[in-house]
């Protein structure tokens, strides 16, 4: 390829689905689901083949730098991390990384990449990477990956392409994005043939993206030149930088924009939802139960027990519950709750249970 | 009363009911179920009032004596722990204690009470206990206390009295002690009016219990001698007393000896038996919740949860649940097979889970 590539891992996420695991104050991206990794170490390991390390840049949330900095591996450039001074959804996240980009290199192709997604083949994985960014150099356009469904979810959005090419390998264009079906609808995207899962991963010229921005968020594209223009940079970021309008890059820019290609991937993707992704990313023992830790279970099926190597959970004739260790909070919840999770964290922080959020 | 009165304490329990708040190296009598103080705490202070506390004997296992030191009061006499060097059940223990009140003393009124009971009113329970005292003093006869049934428990075993006596306050002769009924047969009980549950606790003199020790225990009463005897009693209870037969008082005495009398009581008991005598000695929410220490329900009805306050324990949409927080194990159970906590303790140790049994 003529550019260089510049990986962005967007690693700000809050959300409070992990509860007792994660907390506010540490989000799944630094949690360690299927390994001894957190899912940020996991998901620059998986890119590290084909992106060198001072290549990668990891924006977060300012609370969060120190724990990016325990996550990333011994040598990694802290200039590369770039502070969110608030939460501003993934619009601003991805033209703040672009106008980084060209400011200190000109110009670039993007890698834009979640932290906190499972990916079963990595070796699948970077050679889709490769060619969405092949496909973005050639022809300019904004390119994604869609995941090849294996089932009807109702828990992600889609993407429907022009299914015409007859070269799985090559980019599609994209005809719509479709946010979460129900369970029939699901069904019929699946039968169709030409949907495909949104996995969130975007692949550009940092100049191509911005062109799009000028045009599409012409708002947040003002605001983020204003931050750049400035003469203390970083005290215009702490200033101007919370008022950009939140808004998806999805919502604010793919399903606007008019050249966007999808490749599909057929590696497995997860994008580690709840606590039923340590059932789909773990196996399981003869009675259906999930154990990360220690666990002892007698008479018990299909619970999932998430714990860790100090603490033992003991369960004696249950079934379908989800148990959760996370430290000085324990989490018992019927797998079919955990959407409730919410609730509970809304409920502690009116109770007066905040420190354990 | 002409005789001193002598407090003898049992508080060399295991079990593993209470796993895993109770462990083999803490028995419940060490545990703080009702409120600040432990079982075995509680104990002494209900009697203080009426038994100095110089006069309070307590007998423990050997590696339990440091577990006594921490739950006696300031200023408890270090040369009152009797401890045991094995466990022999009940017998052993009484025939030991009734050997040295009559080394130091002579002789001496015994007060024999469990460690790990709990009683609701003190004052009615020490007045049962004065009445019984003054009975057996004044009759000679092999006193214990029959608690008045409110419901027909299963769990207990049951004194049979000859009711023949109008004046409830007076000792009523004992016809027979049976073992746990089945429900059906302990309705019967209750219906009749002349059973009482075995409390556990007797009252007699040193000489008079001894004198029964060797016409009924021979065995027993002969090895005590022995260690009583010897030049070097320390050695020789180290020596002879894991020898001793394993029997109960019940047994081995109560149900065999002619001239035994019961006192029924009228003060709330509960001999803490399993985790729902926390829901049985604690106030319920609106729910049927049981908490002691942190916790936070959504939709949950009728669970115990036993923690701390340390660590918060979240439940959502349970029912019927019993979650106990027992340090380095967490227990999550049905109420109702809570029986099964035991089996779950054996599972631990065989599958090489010892450090937390």
């Amino acid at each position: 390829m003529k550019n260089k590539i510049y990986a962005v891992i967007m690693a700000g996420g809050g959300g409070t689905r992990f509860w007792p695991l994660g907390r506010k104050a540490r989000p799944k991206q630094f949690l360690k689901v299927t390994g001894d990794d957190t899912l940020l170490g996991e998901t620059i390991s998986r890119i590290l083949p084909i992106i060198p390390m001072e290549q990668i840049f990891i924006v977060t949330n300012v609370n969060q730098v120190h724990l990016v900095e325990e996550a990333v591996p011994e040598g990694f450039c802290k200039e590369n991390i770039l502070p969110e001074p608030a939460a501003r959804n993934t619009a601003a996240c991805i033209g703040y990384a672009a106008k980084e980009i060209i400011r200190r290199y000109g110009d670039g192709l993007m890698c834009i990449l979640a932290s906190d997604h499972h990916i079963g083949a990595p070796e699948a994985f970077r050679n889709t990477v490769l060619n969405a960014l092949e496909t973005a150099e050639e022809t300019d356009a904004l390119v994604t990956i869609g995941i090849r469904p294996t089932f009807p979810s109702t828990g992600y959005g889609y993407i429907q392409f022009d299914a015409a090419d007859a070269d799985a390998d090559k980019a599609h264009k994209v005809k719509q994005f479709v946010e979460k079906p129900d369970l029939e609808t699901a069904k019929a995207y699946i039968e169709s043939g030409d949907f495909a899962w949104n996995s969130g991963m975007f692949f550009w010229r940092a100049g191509a993206i911005m062109r799009e921005f000028d045009a599409l968020l012409p708002d947040i594209s003002g605001l983020l030149a204003q931050i750049y223009e400035a003469e203390d940079r970083r005290k215009a970021l702490f200033d101007i930088y919370p008022t950009i309008p939140s808004i998806s890059v999805d919502y604010g820019i793919m399903e606007r924009a008019k050249n966007v290609m999808v490749l599909t991937g057929d590696f497995k993707w997860d994008d580690v939802g709840s606590f039923t992704a340590y059932a789909d990313l773990n196996e399981q023992d003869a009675a259906g139960n999930t154990v990360v830790g220690k666990a002892c279970l007698l008479d018990s099926k299909n619970n999932i027990c998430v714990g860790n190597e100090e603490r033992l959970l003991a369960l004696i004739g249950v079934e379908n519950l989800t148990v959760v260790d996370g430290g000085n909070a324990i989490l018992v919840c019927p797998t079919e709750r955990l959407q409730e999770v919410r609730a509970m964290v809304d409920k502690l922080s009116k109770e007066g249970f905040e420190e354990y959020v």
